[in-house]
């Protein structure tokens, strides 16, 4: 059985943007923490719904039609299918809950691309 | 496609303790919010993981052979199969990330027991 988590604990640990990290996994799904400056890559997941959770700072999510802009303490859901680019206009800790098959920049190709089996678990 | 939440807007909502309600829904899961007050049932899930995020005040969580105290910030994940009881020593707010079907009471029948077709969606 794992320990218990603090996610201030586990971010204390990196500085690297856009890199998430597991901290915990349940039910075929990862609880992931992720640092955020500046702009993602436009992608989507085929099978995945992805929830952003922000935990300090603020973060926009740019939609083809519109965008969501959460403040800390709020999440948002973005259904399988549907584009999305992360933007954070400054430093942002953000809890990421997925499938463990998540790949993080969807079906795009980028620097920023981790394969989901080679996720660091922290 | 559901808005972004608000966790703290979604918990002034209600003041009843140990009535999980659902704020969110992705890949077969809920996002529940639940205020806790005073000792909770020993239960089991016998299919379902369950996290604990401890939003505000603490929470304690009674295993047979241990127990794991959260404060503000950190979760614990209770595997499938393994009893647990949570008390809160002091009024706490806690996220609970878990499959849809997931009975708050396990196999337990008690007056804390809803059905997960009758949680409230809020």
């Amino acid at each position: 059985m794992a320990d218990k988590v603090s996610l201030a604990a586990k971010l204390a640990t990196f500085d690297e943007t856009w890199v998430p990290k597991v901290v915990g996994e349940l039910n075929g799904q990862y609880v992931k923490v992720v640092k955020c400056e500046g702009e993602y890559v436009w992608h989507h997941h085929e099978q995945e719904d992805e929830l952003f959770y922000v935990l300090k700072g603020r973060l926009r999510i740019l939609l083809r039609d519109r965008e969501v802009a959460l403040e800390a303490g709020e999440f948002f859901i973005v259904p399988r299918g549907v584009e999305h680019k992360p933007v954070a206009d400054e430093p942002a800790e953000v809890v990421l809950f997925e499938p463990v098959t998540t790949r993080n920049t969807g079906t795009v190709d980028h620097a920023y691309t981790i394969e989901a089996a080679e996720l660091e678990k922290i």
